[in-house]
Order: C-alpha cells, then structure tokens, then sequence
C-alpha cells in the first residue's frame, strides 16, 4: 500500500500453524495442551455470562494480577497481564526500541520476535545456538537495547544453561527478555532473575499448560519501573472480561494445571523413546512438543509432514528454515493421539 | 525505566474514566450501553464455552469478517477484526507511521489518537474545531501521514459536515481515519467513502450500539490493501475464540441493537431538552453521550462533576482541558438513570 511504512510493506507477516476448519484432524502443530481447561475455568465463565459485557473489562485486570502475585511470589505492581503473550512481545519491543535500534535475538527460535522488530522499524542481530542447541556465551556481550531468549526455546524443546543465564543476563546492557510459554514442562524456571535483576521480563501464557490458548491471557514479571512503562504502552482495555476471569479461575486449580502437565510430560518421554527406536534423532526436550529427526530414511522431514498430513489427517509443524529443514516438530497430545501418529509414522516410513 | 524510549519515559499513559469496582454508582461516564447485550449473543456465548478453549483462535476472524462483510455490503479482504477499537488504532499508527512523522489530529476530540503518536514516537499537528465544533475546511490540506477524524465527535457528540468530509478525503495525501466508533447513533456515517477512496479506513467497535464492551471486538473497513497491511502488523491471534463469536452472534440480532439505539437517542433528545430547561448549553450530539456546559451557575463542571459522584454517587466525565474545562460529558442510560441524574442536579444546583 502506497502509504504503508517501508518496514511493513516488505515485511512477509508470521504465518501461524495450520488452523484447519474442517474437523477430523489430529492437531499436533501449535503446541496447544490436548487437555481442556479446568472445568472450574469453564463454570467461572459460564456464571460470567450476563448484562455486565456492556461494561468494560477492569482496565489493569488487578484481580487477576493479585492472583498471579499470590501464586508466584511477587507484588501485583510487578506483573502486566497481556492479550495473549504476543502482545506483551509486541508491547516489549515497543516500549524499549526506538527504530533503528538493534535488538539480540538467536537462531533457531521463535522467528515472531524478528518478525516484530523488523515490523517496528528496527534490526536484529542474531547469534547461531551451538550444534546441539546450547547458548553461546557470545550472546550476552552483544549490544542491543533488547535481547530475546526462549527457554525451553522454540521450536527445538531444549533448555539454556540456567547457571549460564544467570551470569549472562547479569552483563547484558539492555533488556532481557525470558520467554517461558513452556516453562510449567520444564525443570526449572528463571522467576529469581527478576528477583535479582531490573533488566529481566519473564513472559509466560495460559496458553500452554493452562489449555487456554483460545482465551489469550499472557503475562510478564519484572521490576515495578518496567512494569509501569509497559502498562503505558498497552491498550487501556486490552484484557477483556471473560479472559480475566478465566484467567484468575486457572489459578485456583492450580492443581489440575500440574496434573496434566505430569501426564503431558510422561507422554514425551515415551514419543521420544519410540522415535529414537525408529532411528529419528530427538534432542531432549523440556516442553509440551518435540524436535524429531529422521535420519537415515528414503523421506525427508517434509514429505513425512505432508504424508502425515495428506493420508493420516495428522499435522506436525514443518519449518522450511535452515537447521530446521530436516526435522518436524510435533506437539505431545494425549496418549491415544501420539499412538496414532506412532502407527502412521510406521506406516509411512 | 532506564532502559525505555524517551517517547514513552515521558508519556504519561491515557488514562481511561473510572471504573470502580465497588458497585452502587450509575455510571454515566463512559458511554456504555445501559442496555445489556443481546440473549441471543449471551446464549451463543454459553454454548461456546467448552473444551476447544484449549485452541488458539480462528487468526484472521473470517466468520466474522464475512458476517461483517455481508452486513456491511463488503467483502471480507476489506474488513479487519481487532480486540477493541483501540488496538485498530495503535496498528494504525504502526503500520503507516514513520517515527518523527506528523499526524493530523483536531481539538479538541478522543485524546487517545495523540497519545498513540507520541508513544510511537512520532508527533501530532492539531487543527483546532471551530467554536461550534465544526471542521475547519483547512485540516485537510494538512501534511501528514494520517489524519483522524472522530465523527460524531467524541466528547463533544458533534457530527462534521457529511460534504466537507467528502471533499476533503479526495484532498488529503495519506490516510484518513474516520471514526465510527458512536456512528449507529447518528443520521448518516461514511462508509461510502470507503468505497470511493483507497485511502479511507472507517474504524468501528462492538462497544457502544452492540453493548459489548466487555468482550473487546472492533473493526475496520477499507480498501483491501489498507486491510493486507494492517493484518500483517496485527498479533496472529489478536481477537480470541469467544469475542469472534459475541461479534457475529451480536450481528445476527442486528434489531434487538437498533431498538437499543432507538430508545438511547430518545432519551438523550429529552436529557438534552430537560438540561436547557436547567439554563445548560448542550451541543447537538449524535451520540449515545452529550456535552453538558453549565451556563450561569455558581458551581463549575468540575465541581458538579465532584459532587455528583460524591454526594450521589453517579459518575459522569470531566476532562479538566482547554475548552472543556466548563463541561461535563454524561453518557445517555436508562431513563430511569437518567430521571436520576436530573433530580440530583436540581438537589445540587
């Protein structure tokens, strides 16, 4: 469009997963929990249904941070609760780069946090992760007012060395950036460093391990300072009602969240042991989805995924980037769905 | 915060009217609906809340594009679905917004246009209305990336010339936002202009007519590759699950919102006759808010604005800026709020 930025007239846009509309599909390609919400979610919002949509939501959602406050150990002024986690990434960005600023991401990664800074008008630098997917020190020496860091990170499933992290985040000049959307799968998490450090946003989402990706409620825990300055850039309402509420409901069965989270988990461990006995190279994972790598078969990783998807009626996620080009990840659904794409996959393959 | 743009360091946020969370005040301060939404929409709402809470959102919202698109007389890659008016706004200036570009605004209208320029980091030239809020024709020969117009005029209620505004599309170079957002309560809207210009973006919300404030869902119609752009800047899943279906399921009762507005522009014909009477000047609104300016009294409108929440408990708008500063702006709600209102007037004046 003649009047368009430059940045976003050459921007391509991100190309979510497959969202078929058709049904008859197993869905292991965005990373969703196969799981529902917590049925005390779905009562909360039922009761929530009535004459008060005509009012707006609570502008700065402070029952649902008090509740996050609570359940994770800091004060509400220091949590933002988001549109879902893409818009606290989006709102990050906006907040501590001025265009033509340059902004630390790795790779691979979750490509949305390139995406949006070149959409802001600003660069990125971007620093390879080693061969198996660990963090070169490098990263934190380098300068950039922002620098992302997935941990577990996209799409690979694997964790950063947290002693590392913790050294790194202490010498980077700017603002990092920890996305935890898989972390409630993983070992450990990185909540002290904003405890310890005014530099570090931990950003997290119902999501994943919530089953509310529908919903889109995000957040992000740092210092009060950034807390303030990011709740400047954000739209007045831009949690709505329900989403609040559903919100606030998942943490009271906090419980039925980690229930799913251990059945999830066991379900990795056994996709990733069948897969390693088919011969695909599977680097561990801490998430609800892993990287699988065929080695030594007559397909490659696409035409495995198109094959899945065509004759099986099953979608993985295939990234057509480099490193990336020889392997599909597949989201961990639930045990009848993984026996299903285990029987596929040896049908295919 | 050290690290923030200076842009939003020294931006002080906008700061929404009240909301207050302990019940028992009529709440005429931000032009809510008094009605409540549709049963047909609370029942879809209802009947929506399940299991698939768990999947991420239809992303480009095309059953609601294509109910808008069938409603409107368009097609669906000329319209765009956001999480509330607000964030069309802010994608707005993000996708044709150079920071250190200009952008035309009026005086006085909807304060939230300049403060999404500063927070970009781009600045506003402001043309002031004329003394009975009219356009001045000058505004369109402005230079800038964008203009905003709000039509009716948001907080005088006002509407700008249907003709001016016509001619003056095809004279401004950039883009011209013409919002909607009170339009269902007005005698005519723009949406012609869409259909005669490429460079038009009508901005519209479920909020006001449709009593939806809560769910957050707002729109935009304009040349498709207006729409093209503004979709590749917007988050993949920017309206959720839920909010998509309160939108379509509020268009399919289309009359029920209709009568609403009907019995709204009632009221606000008698609040406005009965605050003449009273000695006030009301501007002629076509919205569901009117100006109030207390003629001759010996309180202000910040002191009646005062005492009207302290003493009885009804919220109206006070916005303490030049040329408002002797107004109050009372949003039009049930007749018998609005029986209220007047008694506690006459009781304080």
């Amino acid at each position: 469009m003649r009047y368009s930025r430059k940045c976003v007239s050459e921007a391509e846009g991100y190309v979510p997963g497959e969202q078929p509309t058709d049904g008859g599909y197993i869905k292991l390609n965005t990373n969703e929990n196969p799981y529902p919400p917590s049925p005390h979610v779905l009562e909360a919002l039922r009761a929530a249904i009535g004459p008060q949509a005509r009012l707006y939501p609570p502008p700065t959602a402070d029952r649902l941070r008090d509740k996050l406050a609570e359940v994770y150990g800091f004060s509400r002024d220091e949590i933002v609760v988001t549109n879902g986690m893409d818009e606290l990434l989006s709102l990050i960005v906006r907040t501590f780069v001025e265009p033509d600023d340059t902004v630390v991401v790795t790779y691979p990664t979750y490509m949305l946090y390139e995406m949006l800074v070149r959409l802001h008008g600003a660069k990125t630098v971007s620093h390879e992760l080693n061969e198996d997917f660990s963090l070169p020190d490098s990263v934190f020496g380098a300068r950039g007012r922002v620098l992302f860091l997935s941990r577990p990170n996209s799409p690979t499933g694997t964790m950063f060395d947290r002693r590392l992290m913790d050294r790194g985040v202490r010498r980077f000049d700017g603002i990092v950036v920890i996305d935890e959307a898989y972390v409630d799968f993983a070992e450990d998490n990185c909540l002290d460093s904003v405890r310890q450090f005014d530099n570090v946003i931990v950003v997290r989402t119902f999501s994943k391990s919530f089953s509310l990706a529908g919903l889109r409620v995000g957040f992000g825990i740092a210092h009060r300072e950034i807390v303030d300055d990011l709740m400047k850039v954000k739209d007045s309402y831009n949690v709505n009602t329900l989403s609040q509420i559903a919100g606030i409901a998942a943490l009271e069965d906090y419980e039925y969240m980690r229930n799913n989270v251990e059945k999830i988990k066991r379900t990795r461990e056994r996709l990733a042991s069948e897969l390693k006995a088919f011969g695909f190279i599977v680097p561990g994972s801490q998430a609800n989805f892993l990287l699988a790598v065929p080695d030594g078969y007559a397909l490659s990783a696409e035409q495995i995924y198109t094959r899945l998807k065509e004759e099986k009626k099953i979608l993985v996620r295939y990234f057509p980037m480099r490193r990336l080009e020889n392997s599909i990840r597949i989201t961990i659904g639930t045990d009848t769905e993984i026996d299903a794409l285990l029987d596929a996959m040896k049908n295919i393959l």
